[in-house]
């Protein structure tokens, strides 16, 4: 997606080899009007699919997620990463490893709102090493819910997420794909145009 | 809001004296088309008020503030509970009692996003005892900015938030007021149609 490479390089702020800050527009600071068209463009990719839910994990994929759950007219469900007391007890669990914590966290959904048979579209802001995207799958296949497609706006290519979701034969459309950041300068890999790879 | 006191009424769950669950639309499922109704409501409210920027809380926050900024057609922030690498190192902090949990916890917003002078509205799906809230006025104060509304979907007037926030002449709009939960029977506030208190 031009505008989002354009957005990026404008906006973002790489830091040493993998740590890009996008927080003016995707993950602190939400640019809502920039966020609208990402939505519209998720739309458009996935507009030959039947989409009857839109899945994501707190707290940075609610922004994108409700914003594009506007063009598909369908409600969000977002995992939640701790236990709450607003939460049913009667849940679905994934687990994700986390890099950065060197841990393993829950991620957690009620059964009231993941159904068998939905079809499901996952949402999110980043993918990296796709270990959040893969407790929201799991998650889905414990409801037997149907997973359609992951949309993610700014996947780290030159990390492992991308390879391995795709592999899994996933349904994954990324709208900017990062394959490299080296000494500051962000490398898109080319997509052809709109064609999401 | 008539139409947010009949939603209450028909998915909310009520358990015990004080917990209501309105994850079927507010707070884990998102009903968008519902929340956008709710967003409209928050512009009409105040529509003679000059709004630079919507501030909110992660993680539930999100959901009702993206919604909503899409009819102020404004940036939203939301401040975060957690230390996070994406975050800057430049933070205004505010200090959040949880009564939950039982500690004081810290909440940070990014000095880049939050300015002087900027009209400041903030927006949050639940008024308890109002600290959350106090957090981000705090962070408000900081930053020179000016808060120039409050906006809470469901207030528990049971809960001393709203009138520590309406004593501070806070100029805080709840659409739904929850006078009382006892015996799991929801009794709202009346507020003369839609002439919020």
């Amino acid at each position: 997606m031009e505008l989002l490479e354009k957005k990026i390089l404008d906006e973002g702020r790489v830091e040493g080899k993998d740590i890009l800050k996008v927080d003016s527009f995707l993950n602190h600071q939400l640019d809502i009007n920039f966020l609208n068209d990402v939505g519209k463009e998720f739309k458009e990719i996935f507009k030959d699919i039947k989409v009857d839910k839109i899945l994501t994990i707190e707290a940075s994929g609610i922004a994108i997620a409700c914003v594009a759950a506007m063009h598909f007219n369908v409600p969000v469900v977002f995992a939640k990463k701790t236990e709450s007391k607003n939460l049913d007890k009667d849940t679905y669990e994934g687990e994700v490893f986390s890099f950065t914590k060197g841990k393993t966290y829950k991620i957690r959904a009620s059964k009231r709102y993941i159904n068998k048979n939905e079809n499901i579209l996952v949402l999110d802001d980043f993918l990296a090493k796709g270990r959040a995207v893969l407790g929201l799958i799991d998650i889905i296949k414990q409801a037997k819910a149907n997973l359609v497609g992951v949309g993610i706006v700014i996947e780290k290519g030159f990390q492992e997420g991308g390879n391995v979701l795709r592999n899994m034969n996933v349904n994954l459309k990324s709208l900017a794909i990062i394959d490299s950041m080296e000494k500051g300068k962000i490398k898109f890999r080319q997509q052809r145009g709109e064609n999401y790879v």
